[in-house]
């Protein structure tokens, strides 16, 4: 009988890979909500948090795997991308959910290249990076006309250009923001020292940015080690560098604000 | 009659500053959404999409101010300020409504400042900027373990760090976005090579990024010039430059993608 052979085509899935931001389910975005009420199967990053979680489909999958931001093991990056193949392949809507922003140190590029690579069709949702939350909810302007006219976005291993031209003033007109573990905070420092920015170059560290908890600290370049000890503060923690950190100190409007017993130059910048 | 006298203290009015992103809607936040449907007056600029309007609550009541990104007038930004304060001080939430990320090239630390000085309550609620978005929806991976660790967004006019050393390869591990007016581009191309940069280094002008419309147009640096005339690339484009600039050739998802009829280097990164 002819008619049996007309098989259904084997349903077509999808992986979205959503970015679920920094913690604060209220920053997720519409599209992001969407997804997650779409879902089948949600493969979860460790840093994702509950709250955002929540707001997913009752029923869906929900498959923790396991990935800190920055450092997960091949091994784990091999399943992720083998399960998002296997599910998709099952014809299931699976949403890739990654803490901030997909795009933004998050190994979403090598996950697109595998997907491609099995033709396995996706789509992208963007979250809002910590930096952009941190800046926000700090009071800190990322950019701002008088103090900085870019920014950079970095973890703590690299370098964000050439050593700082000696001829400048305190700051070089660039916010730099480092996406990294607390414990590399010595190091950051001594290196951008060592590139010849100021010791009084105001910086902010933000603990639990965007969340309940949240702390900014601000400190400068030469202080802000010794301050990050003595307030014991942990990761989650973005490290905002440049004149614009600052500001924070009087623009803040959510969490704990640390501010230095005394600092003239952030007191200058603070009331500017 | 003393009880007379008790009057009601004045209503506490307040300012949420948020950011509208791109222009898809959907790329609006829930905490987004949720202002724009508690606000009484709405101050928006030019550059904010109707659809994300569309969401507000219907009896709001509206103000265009009027400010395109990067060339607002110190009499436009004189306004916004005084709307704020004075919309506030009636006791009426004021959502100011941002293209992108309200702390990212949008004045709103200044706006922030000017409602500190005033006593102004405020919130600030972060949204998708430009860079997250195009990246997103063309499917170009910011940063990539082999191409860019570190991301920096800028404006064709500024500096983005001290001329490329001359013994790096095409890359110098870093991603450069910038947000600005098409006209600015052959500035912009001819400031990168002058600074050292390779003529093959990839860059993809993103028109319309993530919205109806989108076109990705991917090119080197020293072609780039040519093409955006070529297929007459208009504004709002976001420029991308960088290795990973080339990865979209493969892994676009939206949009249309304007690929060259033939490079090398695009073409080897692109199957990479």
């Amino acid at each position: 009988d002819q008619a049996l052979t007309i098989a259904t085509p084997p349903p077509a899935g999808k992986v979205l890979l959503v970015g679920a931001g920094p913690g604060d389910p209220g920053l997720l975005t519409l599209r992001g909500l969407r997804a997650l009420n779409e879902a089948d199967v949600i493969l979860v990053d460790r840093l994702v948090s509950p709250a955002v979680l929540s707001l997913a489909r009752r029923d869906a999958q929900v498959i923790d795997v396991g990935k800190a931001r920055g450092g997960p093991h091949e091994s784990t990056q091999a399943r992720i991308h083998a399960l998002m193949v296997s599910y998709a392949r099952q014809g299931c809507c699976v949403v890739r959910l990654k803490g901030g922003d997909p795009m933004v140190f998050g190994r979403g590029g090598e996950e697109l290249q595998h997907l491609k690579r099995h033709g396995i069709a996706y789509e992208v949702v963007p979250g809002i990076t910590a930096a952009l939350a941190c800046g926000a909810y700090a009071g800190i302007p990322l950019t701002h006309r008088d103090h900085a006219q870019s920014l950079t976005l970095a973890t703590a291993h690299c370098r964000t250009g050439a050593a700082k031209p000696p001829d400048l003033a305190s700051g070089d007109g660039r916010t730099r923001v480092y996406y990294m573990g607390v414990e590399r905070l010595p190091a950051l420092g001594a290196r951008l020292l060592a590139e010849g920015h100021a010791a009084d170059l105001p910086c902010a560290l933000v603990e639990n940015g965007s969340r309940p908890g949240q702390r900014t600290l601000h400190a400068t370049l030469g202080s802000v080690v010794e301050a990050a000890r003595r307030h014991a503060i942990q990761s989650p923690a973005l490290v905002i560098v440049g004149e614009v950190a600052a500001l924070g100190m009087d623009l803040a409007w959510f969490g704990e604000t640390l501010r230095p017993a005394s600092s003239d130059t952030l007191r200058r910048l603070a009331v500017a």
